[in-house]
């Protein structure tokens, strides 16, 4: 084992559990605060996300992705937190506005809603439908509500069609697509696989399990310790494509996490080892030397990326590595973890959280400066930091 | 008049000309052999556009905006500067691959194609379609083919129905969706029938001229002199929406002289004081004062954007402004263009252009550093650049 602090040993323990007080602190004090003032929408059901630096509202509409996420994490603190009935009502006034405005005649879920509901944008995509799936579910644990729980599975084997059948959603197969497999598509099956398989006695959630870990070890690139966005359904090599360049250092490690979670349903020791290499991997090929921080998207030749925001730093992926390293850090006790945790937490901590109104800015220039003034947006939300700093705290809690 | 050099005074018409040899070099000894040593696809037709710093290729397919735009360009070039033979011959290139691919079965323009010409992706926007068309017709101005006029016509008025109707090209209307105006919708229409005008004699291609003046006219802003993005069909105040707050500095100026251009046509005073202004306004409030250099996107109340890319320096809105500018000192002599066009002109060819390699970078840091190596991607090709440099010699040398 390298020299530093084993995080079984004393030492360790005190530095992850002065990293857990902080992320309480920041959670209980910061975080849950911003949102629970600012976001709850008690006229008209649902929450705004569209959140400036103070918490005014820039854009009312609401976002389908995050109306879902804030349910499930709302639901969440009340599920292993505290049965607090502040988090129960704020995840009821979600669960309410959703399942009144988000699907369509066919059961599709919009992408975004006006303010009182009414359906503004529908997206070619899955994910709104996911994250609907999830809030539903984890409400459902919460209330024991029998129609919450059967319209999450309804919507788990919806989707799970829509995902081999895009043109279910519109989006119509063309003869020049390559078909290849996606790993964000892979990751949200496996995850609502996962949580069904805690709450169900059905032997094929556990079986869609296995099939994302085997699906998601075809995603690792051994050489570089990393899991690709996109990888060839034959393992053709795809390099000579954008998209098989691509890589997310922060969707990669949190690629890795999750698959950590999934392991304690089905143990694998070498997806064990692959996950573990792959968030230090994601960490040495994402992280930017010269100002510090995980750049957004990178091309793995060294050519340009299509996505013009790839320099960035965002909120996210730094979040994603928190957690991932913590977990990294309880579950093998090999300093190599707390060394990545010092450097990451660092830059997080002295960059994104707003001392003034509270929780994190979410989106920097590449050096560091901050380049939009918003807490939240149509892809930021009550999810990624209080997730994070939840299942970090909870991660070393356990081990104490 | 402010003082200066009046640009109709001989000091004036010297630095015009000097502007005018710097933008000849440039167009004809970097810009246009950058892009006919490394886009032309001599074994499959068709254009690559995603280039690196170096030209080489790192996305092979074809992107059917660029094809379009390319298109025009090389036959702008035959027609007004020379007619070249290796000119003519490019856009052949280019129209006989979109010809032969770019339309699906209900007449409907792809966005992206393979590199051999299999439909890769749909976009749910008429926008591949109008820069087809405009391609097209220069090219029929070139060559006389009649085929090519005639699909061009037709073209046109699909593209007013889609725009009328996006059902049509699968964005459903949705309850939730205000109704409003864009500029982007309203210029394209307005371009491709300024250009059929001249082409053909038909009233009613002037009549859809002057309807986008009248359409444009109403996206003025005039306490700030500028165009807004989106504006209500009836007048009603959308600032309470980050549609109705967009501001893009580079396409309220490209929208100037295109109302200019458009004004050689349905001559009106008003309307041409109108643009000038909004060159101005939209320069002062576009304007980055601590790194110089244009903003991408910006929020009319200072609210943060939804689009993440807002502070970059993109190449396109400098290379719209140089001609805006040019074209604006040149028509009236008065000096405040000439001052602006300094202070631009000393930005932009102090960033974008690359005098190892040729042709301009595209994508700047809010710092003014570079953020990604391309010189094309799926949205930048053989256009903004040598068209503005084009235009503005043009003008220029039709002064002397």
């Amino acid at each position: 084992m390298a020299k530093g602090a084993n995080t079984k040993g004393a030492k360790g323990m005190m530095m992850l559990e002065a990293y857990a007080e902080r992320y309480r602190r920041d959670l209980f004090d910061s975080v849950i605060p911003f949102w629970e003032r600012h976001s709850l929408d008690r006229e008209h059901g649902g929450y705004f996300t569209c959140l400036d630096r103070d918490g005014s509202v820039y854009d009312s509409r609401k976002y389908v992705w995050l109306q879902g996420r804030a349910v499930w994490m709302f639901a969440r603190l009340y599920n292993t937190v505290e049965r607090r009935q502040a988090w129960l009502d704020a995840a009821t006034l979600g669960v309410e506005f959703l399942r009144r405005h988000a699907r369509d005649g066919e059961g599709r879920v919009f992408f975004s809603l006006t303010r009182e509901g009414q359906p503004h944008f529908f997206q070619r995509k899955p994910y709104g439908a996911v994250f609907y799936q999830m809030g539903l579910l984890e409400y459902a644990r919460a209330t024991g509500d029998a129609a919450c729980l059967a319209e999450a599975v309804e919507l788990f084997w919806q989707i799970v069609g829509w995902i081999a059948d895009p043109a279910l959603l519109g989006r119509q197969a063309l003869p020049g697509q390559a078909p290849m497999s996606k790993l964000a598509d892979l990751l949200v099956v496996g995850m609502m696989a996962a949580d069904l398989a805690q709450q169900l006695d059905d032997p094929r959630y556990l079986q869609v399990v296995r099939d994302t870990l085997a699906g998601v070890a075809r995603h690792y690139d051994p050489a570089r310790r990393i899991f690709r966005e996109h990888v060839a359904h034959d393992g053709r090599d795809l390099m000579d494509t954008p998209e098989g360049r691509l890589f997310l250092p922060g969707h990669s490690i949190e690629t890795a996490w999750i698959v950590l979670h999934m392991l304690d349903l089905v143990p694998s020791a070498e997806h064990t080892t692959m996950a573990l290499e792959a968030v230090e991997g994601s960490l040495e090929l994402g992280w930017d030397a010269g100002h510090g921080g995980l750049l957004y998207f990178m091309d793995l030749a060294g050519r340009p990326t299509l996505q013009l925001e790839a320099t960035m730093k965002l909120w996210w992926p730094h979040a994603e590595a928190i957690y991932a390293l913590v977990l990294a850090a309880v579950r093998t006790g090999e300093p190599r973890w707390l060394r990545w945790l010092e450097r990451v937490d660092a830059y997080t901590y002295s960059h994104f959280p707003d001392p003034e109104h509270g929780e994190w800015f979410g989106y920097l220039e590449r050096d560091g400066s901050l380049a939009l003034s918003s807490k939240g947006g149509n892809y930021k939300g009550f999810f990624h930091v209080p997730r994070a700093l939840l299942f970090s705290v909870q991660a070393i809690e356990a081990r104490i």
